[in-house]
């Protein structure tokens, strides 16, 4: 399905861009992109601060020209006007799960990668936060960081040992958002998945076997 | 109107329970509630890691023993059971940038008031972040955290000298989490919002009347 009057702001190397990519493939809905560089730092030009003052990817914009960030907002939105192939439930209680289970996985796992790699990363270097404004790396929150994303996966196999989808039987958003936390803390933070974790290596298997992992 | 299925457990001093007392005050929805101890680490007993296994407050146990924890969660559960006076604007597209600007105020706002006093605070050592691990304190980050407040108070500024709420026309569930983590700020931090804000002061004014911020 072709929605033409939805425009996507997005970097083939963000992950919170991934995040939105995959949703979007789930839903079979297909829109149009434009390339922010985030090598060149146009996320933090004048241009694209008018459209995301928090000058960070993704926007996704409308037909009326409003701009929703924040991944979540995007989330909410796209589920609401394409609940097909719904991915965070179908009723009220549902919806509400998997919006808790979607913030944990980000809370404890995609920020804690998010965080450990803005704090290391050379290319960073004043920019330890995503945003508006400009904070110093702070090196103590590397080790922190580290530990952090050990927590998550033990705390991620814990769960995946009594349910098969992070949200409970079906997949959803929550899977989403930790399956590119993960891929993400192995990438640039060289911090893999354990491989003693087998109910998580099942729950990987099956996620990273569906179509939209690859958008 | 009653909700005499619905149970909140909370604690008075928690910024995270205020919003979701304010917002079930908006709603004109009257709730059983538990008190967590928070003094005495009651939301780290087993009993309670049971309820919510991050061991925070609050949580919105529903009549078929359901635990629905974290604030947008349950912000999002109550608004769909209770549509009248909408706190998410009335639309997907309003529903979208309500979330948005509720995110903002959070994570640029709340969670900076936050991570600086669970920072600094002396009974707060070996617990810097809420939920289910122990992490150490990190005194870099208090000095960063009050930047980042003062950052905040200046976009907020901005923000309100062009509209009336946070989000927009509407008073929303943006300007509760930003009225919280703002009061929360002067008290915990004593970094009240700055005199000058003018626009700011009009807002906080018109929100600290309604009724439901005493709740």
């Amino acid at each position: 399905m072709s929605s033409e009057n939805l425009k996507l702001y997005e970097s083939a190397g963000s992950p919170n861009s991934r995040r939105v990519r995959i949703f979007l493939a789930e839903k079979g809905i297909s829109i149009a992109r434009v390339t922010i560089d985030l090598g060149a730092k146009e996320q933090l030009s004048e241009a694209y601060s008018r459209i995301n003052p928090r000058r960070v990817v993704p926007t996704l914009v409308l037909a009326d020209g409003t701009a929703i960030g924040e991944v979540p907002a995007i989330f909410l939105y796209l589920e609401e006007i394409h609940p097909d192939s719904p991915l965070f439930g179908t009723s009220p209680k549902e919806r509400a799960l998997v919006t808790m289970w979607e913030r944990r996985m980000e809370l404890e796992g995609f920020a804690a990668v998010m965080e450990t790699v803005r704090n290391a990363a050379a290319g960073l270097k004043g920019r330890a936060i995503a945003g508006t404004h400009d904070y110093e790396q702070i090196p103590a929150l590397v080790e922190r960081g580290r530990l952090r994303v050990t927590d998550f996966y033990a705390d991620l196999e814990a769960r995946l040992a009594e349910l098969p989808f992070v949200a409970g039987n079906e997949f959803s958003a929550a899977d989403i958002t930790a399956i590119v936390a993960i891929d993400f803390a192995g990438k640039a933070l060289n911090l893999p998945m354990p491989e003693s974790h087998q109910a998580s290596k099942r729950w990987y298997a099956a996620v990273a076997a569906r179509p939209s992992m690859s958008a």
